[in-house]
């Protein structure tokens, strides 16, 4: 099928703001913020109005460019990098990109230092638009048998460059056969799925179901859906993947159904100073995001909450790591080493 | 620890009227509906402000005596059955409890076919009050070496008679030991265990978390478990369980991370007339539950959606099925069988 031709974009950079769409108001509204240095991006990124770790990258590397136009200075540098780095600490691009920017900085001379840090972040974002293209085509040709695939969290154009990671996989594949669908898993608490990739699929005009997290297992046991892929947060040297909470337990049902479970990132998500998943920390968010329910309180008040953001994926249940780079299957520490040695295509 | 002596009790009996707590209302208001008949009760099961296979048993041999009261008729006692019956196709226990107050009417003469039918609707009342300790018991002692117990949907006095299955597990453990906790899934679409076990426990003193439905399997791979313990809507003759949808990922979670995964439930959800767990009719419910929750729509207009209430976990995974007439472990035909053939303790 054609898949609509208007492009979903998130995050704008028009050279001298940035603009990302409020991700917390959709789907009801869509207002767009004008960012203008590393505190109100950092703030943006801490209340999950741009969310996705490849927007985070993108929008932290703008970030840190902004200040630095807005203040040239080491002292800036320095600060605007803390302020952002603090503002999230699983998503492994965040980090990844803030470095980079700041490598570039510290590469130029005192009066270029701004412009060096903007063409980085400039770099950054045009690569993660091509990284976007090259992950969806090589996931398509992973999965090119599927046509149900149950998917997790919000994946596409919301949270990356380009059309996203897991969902531009299902985008690829729907552009290649006939009679795809997808399974929408709302992502509690915070609902990316309900809100968000309900949201994309609809304007894409993809046929797809949106179902309660705790529904997927019986579905795939019931042979309901021939393959899950989702995207990640980091992966681990030894392939263990740090994904939104939730996302394990599709692992486990993927692996009990016999169907693949497969990852879907770029390759800016390998963390080779993560040796395992278990050295991956994970967030714990505010009470409040379980409390309540799309802004109702449905708790009684006073109730105790453990609120983890993601989780982990041992290397072993993931059938495929599909990048912008190739795919690593099976997945282990060999393969995921490989596509980050490789040289880019 | 003592546990608080306030008993909750949702579904009280007072001679003519049945009065229920209404469910769909808690944590924000304790509201009381009086039921009087066959319709009534058939709808107040319909929109779960009566919910839990067992006190849904209770109140339909309630209501179905009380249409017979009403209306003390043959055909009063076949158009009652229907409406019951039509009420929820998957817990047993509603099916169970209509056709033994039918038994009794149609055993009854015509001048006796009311009080017949209340003195059964008052006996199933009592039996499920003395299960519930029974079963408690049973499940303390197979879990007695556990001090965190996640669990899943509400199973506590709000579901059944006495203080519930799963939940009256949970609180006899914590009546023994020191140091009992309770994690609780929130359990969407309708969060029974953000808002109603979460009160039950804060009402019974007992330590406890909230948490997402997909927060459970990345916890239970962190050892913050020692065992799962849930309750059962329908109970196969091999001993598969059909319960609320989200169980069988925490089944397979449970096997994971290598913590037990126990089933409490009375015997009235045992149904040796379904052969497997592919053969329970699993409800599907209605869109606008998964959608949003409380009247607040979260997800796009017009969103296909998929919305199964229970999903099946294989006899397999279950470590112990706990009942008010003893332990079945491993869980299997011949254990499911033994149970139901024994004469009660």
């Amino acid at each position: 099928m054609a898949i609509g031709a208007s492009p979903i974009q998130a995050v704008r950079w028009d050279g001298r703001r940035l603009a990302v769409l409020d991700q917390t108001l959709l789907p009801a509204q869509e207002a767009w913020l004008s960012l203008a240095g590393a505190r109100d991006t950092a703030d943006a990124i801490v209340r999950l109005a741009v969310r996705g770790a490849p927007n985070i990258g993108i929008a932290a590397a703008y970030g840190l460019a902004m200040e630095l136009a807005a203040r040239p200075s080491l002292g800036a540098l320095e600060e605007g990098s803390e302020i952002l780095l603090a503002s999230r600490p699983t998503a492994v691009n965040l980090a990844w990109a803030v470095e980079r920017v700041r490598t570039a900085a510290l590469g130029a001379g005192p009066s270029t230092l701004a412009s060096a840090a903007r063409a980085e972040a400039q770099r950054i974002h045009a690569s993660e638009d091509a990284a976007s293209a090259a992950l969806a085509a090589g996931g398509a040709a992973v999965l090119d048998g599927a046509r149900t695939l149950l998917t997790h969290c919000n994946t596409g154009a919301l949270a990356t460059g380009g059309r996203g990671s897991a969902l531009a996989v299902c985008i690829a594949l729907a552009e290649r056969h006939e009679g795809v669908k997808v399974l929408a898993c709302e992502t509690r608490p915070l609902l990316q799925g309900a809100r968000l990739t309900a949201w994309e699929l609809q304007r894409l005009g993809i046929p797809f179901a949106l179902i309660v997290d705790g529904a997927a297992a019986g579905l795939l046991r019931g042979g309901e859906a021939d393959a899950v892929v989702v995207g990640c947060d980091r992966v681990a040297a030894n392939g263990d993947v740090a994904n939104k909470v939730g996302t394990y337990a599709h692992a486990l049902a993927a692996r009990a159904a016999g169907v693949p479970f497969v990852v879907a990132g770029p390759t800016s998500t390998i963390d080779l100073a993560t040796p395992t998943g278990d050295a991956i920390e994970i967030e714990e968010r505010d009470a409040a995001e379980v409390l309540g329910f799309g802004g109702v309180l449905v708790a009684p008040a006073d109730t105790p909450v453990r609120n983890p953001a993601f989780d982990v994926t041992p290397a072993g249940y993931v059938t495929a790591l599909v990048t912008e780079r190739g795919v690593a299957q099976p997945v282990d520490g060999a393969s995921v080493a490989a596509l980050v040695a490789e040289p880019a295509a």
